[in-house]
């Protein structure tokens, strides 16, 4: 990257780019099973089913079809909607509560921790994902992810791709856009943080995607930075 | 405290209660001086002129006679007010702007860091301030304050001591108002947490107050906690 000294602040996108969601929830998933004694199951498939749901719920939110509400209901509400697909629809309330919490116990990928350590030396490392607060919170108490600071769709009142969610987080920060680096395992964030002004870094993350998913294994746009870790992020960045 | 171990989340107050701001605008505004070339000051009653108009600055925001603004802006406007009585009225708005980023470089107390660390083990470290967040993220990175997330007055859009601020930041952690301690060495502040069914702790900070002052000295309420220091709560916590 040209001036990469200017960049003060790194937004991190979360799910896919920080933390192995799909890897996680189906782990979870396994260990839940065997502990309620129920019939093995493609958990898999089901993470994969229930992450299929997230960018329709939000995108009601985004259309203004409903007021703003916090990523744990989107997930609740998603659950519910596979639980019969998986032949779960006889779990109780509890049962359904905790299986929401997964989120909020995703592990990071194994370079996450280490490249954010370096990177945190010279520069602000900001949560900017769609998930809430306790979420992320929590899910860095699990995994020791050493964020600054929380932003993302809470603490704006949107959530990605809508523009106002990258500007919130650059004001929030009292940094300009281009001060601040996009970081995120899909192209989609990152267009719509280029839009806005802000730099941009693709990390690829191939273990995300689901058997024959083929969108985000390569970067389809004119990025600032291409990586392969975060660990190669704090060294592209001199850190 | 009865119950300690049923406390999830510590909402502490920053200014005065985990770093010190009035020594701190004290040694920086020497600084500052010294770099400018301007006459002999004394910079620790311009640290208490400027702190005496943060309260009613905020009233105007949680009177409802202006919309929220970030903590920032109330900093720069009374800093404009106090600087005639400084005979500091002639300093441009590069100074002006640096001047007001003072309060994004405060110091810890000595034992901030090592308490905070000590406690961050179990429990969610949230920064509970009526400072915006840009201002506790670089207060964080200057001082090694490590806060799990930043909260308060941006973050819940109210300043406290209203109870839609303690009541927001619980429910940004989705933790009840009873799991969550407010730290603090203001007695106001715990009353109106306490109000909220928060548990609270005292700290004592003498250091903070201007001669002669007594107010905040001694705890006023029935605190669940009084202690010296961080590192003491991190003790009386089991931490």
């Amino acid at each position: 990257m040209a001036a990469a000294p200017e960049v003060e602040a790194l937004l991190f996108d979360v799910f896919g780019t920080v933390v192995d969601w799909r890897g996680s929830i189906e782990r979870l998933g396994r260990d839940f099973a065997g502990r309620q004694g129920l019939p093995a199951l493609d958990w898999a498939a089901f993470a994969d089913a229930w992450r299929a749901r997230y960018q329709p719920a939000m995108a009601a939110v985004r259309e203004g079809r409903r007021p703003f509400v916090r990523l744990d209901i989107l997930h609740r509400e998603n659950l519910e909607a596979i639980l019969p697909d998986f032949g779960l629809d006889r779990l109780d309330g509890a049962a359904r509560a905790e299986l929401t919490l997964f989120w909020h116990r995703l592990d990071p990928w194994p370079d996450s921790v280490p490249g954010m350590t370096r990177l945190k030396r010279r520069h602000i490392l900001a949560a900017q994902s769609n998930g809430n607060i306790a979420l992320i919170v929590d899910m860095a108490r699990h995994g020791g992810l050493p964020w600054d600071v929380v932003l993302g769709a809470e603490v704006v009142g949107h959530y990605k791709p809508e523009p106002a969610a990258y500007l919130g987080a650059c004001a929030a920060l009292d940094r300009a856009p281009g001060r601040c680096l996009m970081v995120a395992a899909h192209n989609d964030d990152l267009a719509a943080a280029a839009a806005c002004g802000l730099r941009t870094a693709f990390v690829r993350r191939p273990a995300e995607k689901a058997p024959g998913e083929t969108a985000d294994l390569a970067p389809s746009g004119d990025w600032d930075l291409v990586v392969d870790s975060l660990e190669k992020l704090a060294e592209r960045l001199g850190c």
